[in-house]
């Protein structure tokens, strides 16, 4: 490609709503245009980035032996109340009414499209396993549409789903998909990294794992054992039991006494007016979910979890309660709730569990109590783990490393559904013996145009970007110095054409600019390997710089070509 | 592939509501699925033929010199307001508002997109020419959505847009995706004809052409001479000047003179009940659309094009005026309308014009006028052709030749815009002098969807789909005869082997089926070669199967492979 032809203008600075590192630079380079918040268009070097990751992503899906297909963008509004979806996910869901007024959604994900599909044409356990994928718009309405590709609310997605007869199918079926994940991922030339996950407004009832490219700008916190491979979103670390099992006895203590702390509410003026440390303390959590109001207990210094919590009680989705009900179940304004006499559901920690006595809410302003014990002074009836992990906590699976936080970027999100999808909607296979019973389902979902996102995040330095070869828009970049210069127009174009027959995509900056505007941009824009053709051409020579290292030599032009043909960089 | 995994069910019947062959068959052998009127699913056999064409026009638009991009299919309203399309398409576009009740459009095409891009990317001539295109989904709220792929609500399209300094780079442009277009139908294996057409919604100054695919089933009807190589939609076709351009001496003719008509209020009824040849009648049709009612006037064995009138007028719909409209403006009912004495501006044909006299209605209930003079009884001032073309007419360039119709099906169309959308959405350029002038503009479609539907309707027989090579899903389809038989297992998965190693793509039938269902669904899907092993492979010995000649030959496995991959077949 002549750059003089190519749609990518750079710009110098880029708009002051761009705050991540990829944004900048994928809007200054000539990869993206905003359309609209959260909507992009690709500009040519952005799609043949997109096509890149689309290629690796379509031969790995098909060596797993998934079959590409394709689904529409608009999906009848009926088959997502059948599968319940459609108000858990509400305001997010882009909806439109045809001109004969029957309503439609713009796919999020299309497991309702897949499983009703499934129901008309497999009926007979023989015609399993079946995995099929496709590539292709997805639309989201995002509340807060943010850092370019990383958040939008129509983006590219590859999305898959396998149909297996049983668990054990669904296993095999998982862990191939998993290798495949992992195998797109390196080839993409991404840090990333498995870890444990909630499954979400997705659902289902099987392990789920994300797959987290490791940034700082990621939105995800991501727990990592220092012995072990343990690996989870924060959202789902399970803590870690040890010493929470202690027995109690509880006959000779002492009686739960209320004392006066006036204007105290918070765990931190106990510790800082009382001198109270805050893991003697037990917060007392009003939440609201699931049609009803709970009270969730856990330890002065720990954090709730809710995604737990909202497991636990089978939710889609659990908040803090509003003050006024509070007050309506709690006699009392929030700050003095105790469960001392609480008449609600009370889901108390581990940690709470096993703590011989605390301080709570005394469930009367401007007082608490002392000596409150778990189990004697309120019932223990729902014990499980509902904090957050803690950084520099033990590791939960080998109780031996500790754990430690990064940050990560979702880039991959794999399923064991299970009968979530098949039951709701009807798709059911014969098994051998004549029974039907619902298929069950896995599915497998990779954010094409976040994982460029992603990817760009991780490469690029102070001059721009830095794409690893297999992305990268073209992997070999000629500069011509001077385009006035007849030697270097023949040098230059020969080089061209050279490596064009070799089957090396080149782009060639042919434009009448000054040098340094050629090397700056050629640096912005991340191609791999720069092949300068400047005075020296005259000799045979040109400038081979390495956009990694940042290293530049002078070489013979045959070197050039046989060392960007060998593959040596990038 | 392994048949046995391929989610590909073939149906006996095809719903009641597919009426052409592609639609029935690409249902019956497994190659879609509606998921609502108009909505489609590819299911795997699909979606390879979908690639295949994808990958064809990819290469013909790049060799073209065209760049891929990607827009979204969400576009802000504005954008379609401010080119003034969003009231033209009306209820075609499909519409939502997001959450903030914003108002996006679902993109039928993207003028809009791309225009306003290219305001902010381009500024100077020394960027120009630019070409880039997409391929991707197109939604259209059809209100008839028909014949499967043929006319859908959410479809596949490639579309282009080019962007030029002058008419003249335009004219270069043009011809080179014209160019691209033959070669694309024609790989593709169409029996297709470019054809004059009219610009309709896209609109745009220059000319404009339509690539039709022929065939019974097709929408259109095409006027092709038989003499020289002028063909054109029915829609646009011009009617041959020839005879109409007679002197004419009005002096010496008789006064108009009313006549008794009771009840008489069709050409028919004149012909009928009074005898008088339609080619002596004045036919006056009142319609209303641009803001205004006028009358057009054609000869009594002639129909009125209306996109000609449209596009005379100015007009993005015009319609035959109501009966209330028409009492209001010609103070009688239709049926005794007539021009003379009418205060509407009259567009006459120039048939009319040619006519020494005629018979017209009287404006009066049940009496028409006869020895109406042209120019004389009512005025000439807008004379132009006004007509449908007929077959068995003149070619309009050569004159000679007649014209025939034929049938056909719209897969592609291109544009000279000109400036229509750059002055409107304000993409300009600076010129060499420093002057900004509005670019000049092509745009480019392909239906891919619709593409593959007309190449199923051209290419089936009774049997089913016959792809050509170069779309279809599988190159070979090898036919196990009994899949208990280890001699026959050995040799079709030997034969599988070799083939896939070849870069053949094949698919094995290694269903556990009998040999007629075997047959059946191989012939239904349309693979151009099937080797079928059977008994005689134990002598390595196979049947080879051309689907298009259905011809039959029992040759050795050595020779089925060298036919096969020397690509003598399909």
């Amino acid at each position: 490609m002549r750059q003089s032809n190519l749609l990518a203008t750079t710009l110098r600075e880029a708009p002051a709503e761009a705050e991540t590192v990829n944004h900048q630079l994928l809007l200054r380079a000539g990869y993206i245009r905003q359309l609209a918040a959260g909507i992009y268009t690709y500009l040519p070097l952005g799609r043949r980035v997109l096509r890149k990751i689309e290629a690796i992503v379509r031969e790995e899906m098909d060596a797993a032996g998934a079959q590409e297909m394709l689904m529409p963008s608009m999906q009848p509004a009926e088959l997502w109340k059948a599968s319940e979806r459609y108000e858990v996910y509400g305001k997010e869901l882009m909806k439109l009414n045809d001109r004969h007024d029957r309503e439609f959604v713009l796919g999020p994900t299309h497991e309702e499209v897949i499983t009703s599909l499934m129901r008309g044409e497999v009926s007979s356990y023989r015609k399993l396993p079946v995995t099929v994928y496709q590539i292709g718009t997805k639309f989201r309405d995002e509340r807060r549409p943010r850092s370019g590709l990383m958040r939008g609310r129509e983006f590219l997605m590859k999305d898959a789903y396998s149909f297996d007869t049983g668990w054990e199918g669904l296993d095999d079926t998982y862990s191939r998909m998993y290798k495949a994940y992992q195998r797109i991922f390196e080839r993409c030339g991404l840090v990333y990294r498995a870890v444990q996950a909630d499954a979400g407004a997705i659902g289902g009832e099987g392990e789920t794992h994300e797959f987290m490219a490791i940034s700082g700008i990621g939105e995800d916190t991501i727990a990592v054992c220092s012995a072990c491979d343990y690996a989870a979103n924060l959202e789902q670390a399970e803590v870690h039991t040890g010493a929470e099992a202690v027995q109690r006895n509880v006959s000779n203590l002492p009686a739960a006494e209320k004392f006066h702390t006036p204007g105290i509410r918070t765990v931190e003026q106990l510790e800082q007016e009382l001198r109270i440390a805050p893991e003697q303390v037990i917060k007392t959590l009003i939440y609201q979910g699931g049609g009803q109001v709970f009270a969730v207990l856990v330890r002065g210094d720990h954090e709730v979890n809710e995604v737990k919590v909202r497991n636990y009680i089978g939710a889609s989705e659990i908040a803090l309660a509003d003050s006024g009900t509070v007050r309506a179940a709690a006699s009392v304004e929030s700050g003095f709730v105790g469960p001392v006499g609480l008449s609600l559901t009370l889901l108390a920690d581990r940690a709470v569990a096993a703590m011989t006595s605390g301080i709570t809410g005394a469930g009367e302003r401007d007082f608490h109590l002392r000596d409150v014990v778990p189990g004697r002074d309120f019932t223990l009836e729902h014990v499980a783990d509902f904090r957050t992990a803690e950084e520099g906590g033990t590791c939960p699976v080998c109780g031996e490393g500790v754990l430690h936080f990064e940050q990560g970027i979702e880039i991959g999100h794999i399923f064991k559904l299970g009968t979530k999808y098949s039951e709701k909607l009807g798709a059911t296979v014969l098994d051998a013996a004549g029974q039907s019973n619902p298929v069950i389902m896995g599915c497998y979902g990779i954010g094409i145009s976040r994982l460029m996102a992603a990817v760009a995040e991780q490469n690029s330095d102070g001059q721009g970007l830095i794409w690893p070869a297999a992305l990268a828009p073209y992997r070999v970049h000629i500069l011509q110095m001077s385009v006035q210069d007849e030697v270097q127009t023949a040098a230059a174009e020969a080089l061209y054409e050279q490596l064009s027959k070799l089957g090396v995509e080149t782009l060639l900056d042919d434009r009448d600019e000054r040098a340094g505007v050629k090397f700056k941009d050629s640096a912005l824009m991340g191609i791999p390997v720069a092949i300068v053709v400047g005075k020296a051409a005259a000799g045979g020579k040109v400038e081979y710089l390495d956009r990694r290292s940042d290293s530049k030599e002078v070489i013979d032009i045959t070197e050039a070509v046989s060392r960007v043909t060998s593959g040596q960089n990038g």
